[in-house]
C-alpha cells in the first residue's frame, strides 16, 4: 500500500521494514502512498482518524492519541491592521497536548512503533521533542528512552521528567551522541523516532491539511513556519503537494522557512543557490528549538522547494524574535517561544522588501508554547508598579487616564 | 431577551444593568435566559458563536476569542484499567489558549464588556486568571487592570506580565484588596470581571455542555471537578440544568467538587448539611489555584447542589493530589497542575468509599496545564541518569532488562 522513498536517488524500500535513511546516500525517506478511496467527509475523534485517507496506516489505534490536532486558527486582529494586511492568520500549535507541534509526529511515530511492534521508542532532544515523546509513550505504555546533553539546562529537565521516561545527561558531543543513539537502538530494538522520521513527517504534514480544511479548501498564499532540522518543513511541503496532487486545492501556497540569523545553514545554502547546506561549526541564537547545525532534512527542504518555484528560506535576527514575540503577546495575546514568533518577523521583512504583498493570504505557523520557555524573564523582566492598598486608587486613576 | 437572578432571594435585576451580586444579600447573580429558537446544528468558529443558542448575548463579537473550548475528552487507558474502571474520561482544559479552564469565562466576560462599553476591564488574581484576563483584553483591545498581592511569587509574574496589563503588587489584605478594587473598578469604569461574575459563568458551563456533546448526549454519570470560589461549579452546574431543562440529556450527571483538605470551606458545610460555608482564618494547602477560603460563590455551590440531589463536594489531601498528578503523568501522558489532579485523586476515594462504581462513567475536568506550574520540581526533582558517551550502551541496556 506504501513505500519508503529517497528524495535524492528514488530509492524505494518496502514499507514493512523499519529504515528511517537511505542506505545508498543517506538522505532521509519519506512515505509514498498508494493512493486508496478517497473519503468525502474529514472527521474522526483522532488526528490519525480525521487524516487517515492521507496517511499510510491501515489499522489505527484508538488510545494513543491526547488531543493532538485542531489547533486554532486565529485571524490577526490588530497586527494585521499595523501591518496593513487584510488576512494575517496564526496556526496556535502550542496548543498541541505537550504544547509544540511535535506532537503530531510523535503520534504518528508511536503509531509506526506499534504496528512495527517495537515495545520501546526514544529520541536525542532537550526541547519540545524530548517532552512530547515521554508523554505520548506514557500514554502508548511503551518504554521511553530519552537522551540529552548533560550541559541542559536544569529548568528544561521538568517538562520532560514529569512523564518519568528512562532521562539520560549524556557527557559527550552531541552529534556523537545522535549516531550511538541510533545504533543502541538498533541493536537493542528501541525505535528512535528522529526528528525527520518518515511517519513523523506524516504526522507533522497533517498541520498543512488543516489549515487548508479550516480556510475551506481556499489555501493561503503563503505559510511562514520556522525551520531547524527540517522534518516539520519537510512534511508541510508535502502535504500541500499531496493536496495539489489530489486537486483539493487549486494551487500551492508557497512555504517561507525562518531561521535564527546566527544558526540558519539552510537559508543561507538556499540564498546561494545550493542544493545542500554546509554544516555549521557554531551557533549563536536564544532561538534554541530552532538552532540545528547539521539539520538532517535540510537538504531534502532545499530540493523540495524546487529553487524558490514553491517557496523559500530566509532569516531575521534574535532581537527582530524577541520584538515579535512580544508583539504577539500584547497585540493579540498569543504566547509563543521566540523560536515561533521569527515567523511574524519574517512577515514584516519579506513586506519591507516587497517579497509578500500586503494583500497577500499569510498564515504564520506558531510551533511552541511560550510557557515552554519562562527564561525569556530573566533577561527582561515582568513590568510591575509596587503600591500600598492605599495609594491604589490615585494609581489606578492616574494610570487610566493615560 | 433575559435577566440576572439572585440565587438566594429569587430578586430580578434587568439584563443591561451592570451588577454582579444582589443589592438585598450580597450573593451572586446569575443570568436567567428566555429560551428562544433553538438551532438544530451546534457549530461554528468561536466558543461563543458554538453556544449561542444557550448564552445571552445577541451578537457575538468575531474576533475576541483565541480558540477556546474544544479541548481533548481523553479516554483513560491505563489509570481506568488499575482502578477497575471502564469509563474513566479526562476533560483537558488546560488546553486552552492561556493553560487553563478560566479562559471560557474569560471569552463570555469580555464579550459583555463590550456589550456595556467598557474601555477597561481587571482582575484580582495571582494565577490562572490574571494570565487569562490579560491575554484576551490584549486580543480585544481593552485596557488591563490585575491586582495581586505584593507577596506573590516572582515566577508567576511572567506568564501575566508578558501581556502587559497594568499590573499592580499590592501591600495589604487580600481581601480588603478585592473590596477596594470593585470600588474602584466602579467609580473608574474599569469592568472587574471576578471569579464569580454571572457572565464568566456563563463562559465556564459551556464545558458541561462540551462534555455531554462529545459523549453524543450520553451524559456521564459523575463529572469531578476542583472548586475554589465556586464559580466554575456554578457554571458546570447550571450548564446541566440547562440541558436537562432543554430535554439534551435524559439525566443530569452528579456534580462533585474537589477541595484540598487544607482548604475545604464549601466541603465542610456539605458535609455538616449546611447552607452556607464558615470563612476560613487560615489555610494550608499546595494546591495555590483552589485555596480561597472565603469562595464568594461557595454558598451558591451549597444550594444548588440541593443537598446531594445534583452532587456532593469532597476533599483530598496534598499527598494524595501530588500522586494523582504523577499518576496522570506517568501512566496517561497527560501532565496537569496539582489542583487539576485532585479530581483523580477523589475518583479514587470515592471507588474506596463506595460512593461510587467501577461500573459508572465518570468524567474528570482538568483545569490547569502542568506547564504554569513549574514549582513542584523543587520539592521532587527529576530523575535522571548521569554517564559518559562510552557507558551509554551498557546502561540503556542494563535498563531494557528492567
Amino acid at each position: 500500500m506504501a513505500s519508503l522513498v529517497c528524495s535524492l536517488c528514488g530509492a524505494t524500500y518496502p514499507y514493512v521494514e523499519h529504515r528511517q535513511r537511505c542506505s545508498k546516500d543517506g538522505e532521509p525517506l519519506h512515505v509514498q502512498l498508494d493512493r486508496g478511496e478517497e473519503k468525502k467527509e474529514i472527521g474522526g475523534d483522532s488526528l490519525l482518524h480525521r487524516w487517515q485517507q492521507f496517511l499510510p496506516f491501515g489499522r489505527i489505534s484508538d488510545d494513543i492519541d491526547l488531543g493532538v490536532g485542531n489547533t486554532p486558527l486565529v485571524k490577526s486582529r490588530r497586527l494585521a491592521s499595523r501591518l496593513g494586511m487584510a488576512d494575517l492568520y496564526f496556526k496556535n500549535e502550542g496548543l498541541n497536548p505537550t504544547g509544540s507541534f511535535k506532537d503530531r509526529g510523535t503520534v504518528a511515530g508511536i503509531q509506526r512503533a506499534l504496528d512495527l511492534g517495537f515495545k520501546a521508542v526514544g529520541t536525542v532532544s532537550s526541547g519540545n521533542m524530548a517532552g512530547s515523546m515521554a508523554a505520548f509513550a506514557a500514554r502508548a505504555g511503551l518504554d521511553c528512552f530519552i537522551m540529552v546533553s548533560s550541559r541542559i539546562l536544569p529548568e528544561k529537565l521538568g517538562p520532560v521528567g514529569i512523564y518519568h521516561p528512562y532521562l539520560m545527561l549524556v557527557d559527550g558531543d552531541y552529534g556523537d551522541l545522535y549516531q550511538e543513539s541510533l545504533r543502541i537502538g538498533e541493536e537493542l530494538g528501541i525505535y528512535f523516532i528522529v526528528g525527520d522520521d518518515p511517519f513523523r513527517v506524516e504526522g507533522q504534514k497533517t498541520v498543512a491539511l488543516e489549515i487548508c480544511l479550516e480556510m475551506n479548501w481556499q489555501a493561503p498564499d503563503f505559510i511562514f513556519m520556522p525551520v531547524s532540522s527540517g522534518g516539520n518543513m519537510s512534511g508541510v511541503l508535502k502535504g500541500l503537494r499531496e493536496l495539489e496532487e489530489r486537486g483539493m486545492i487549486a494551487r500551492r501556497p508557497q512555504v517561507v522557512g525562518v531561521q535564527a540569523e546566527g544558526s540558519s545553514p539552510i537559508a543561507k545554502a538556499f540564498l546561494q543557490g545550493k542544493e545542500s547546506f554546509e554544516r555549521l561549526q557554531s551557533t549563536n541564537t536564544i532561538c534554541g528549538a530552532i538552532t540545528n547545525p547539521n539539520p538532517p532534512s535540510g537538504n531534502r527542504v532545499l530540493r523540495w522547494l524546487e529553487g524558490g518555484r514553491y517557496g523559500r528560506v530566509m532569516t531575521v535576527t534574535d532581537d527582530e524574535a524577541l520584538a515579535a514575540q512580544r508583539e504577539l503577546a500584547e497585540g493579540e495575546g498569543i504566547w509563543v517561544q521566540p523560536d515561533s514568533a521569527v515567523t511574524l518577523a519574517a512577515v514584516r521583512k519579506s513586506l519591507e522588501q516587497g517579497t509578500i504583498d500586503p494583500s497577500a493570504r499569510v498564515v504564520c505557523i506558531l510551533t511552541g508554547n511560550g510557557l515552554k520557555d519562562p527564561s525569556i524573564f530573566k533577561a527582561r523582566p515582568v513590568e510591575t508598579r509596587q503600591v500600598a492598598l492605599e495609594g491604589l486608587r490615585d494609581l489606578v486613576t492616574s494610570l487610566s487616564k493615560e
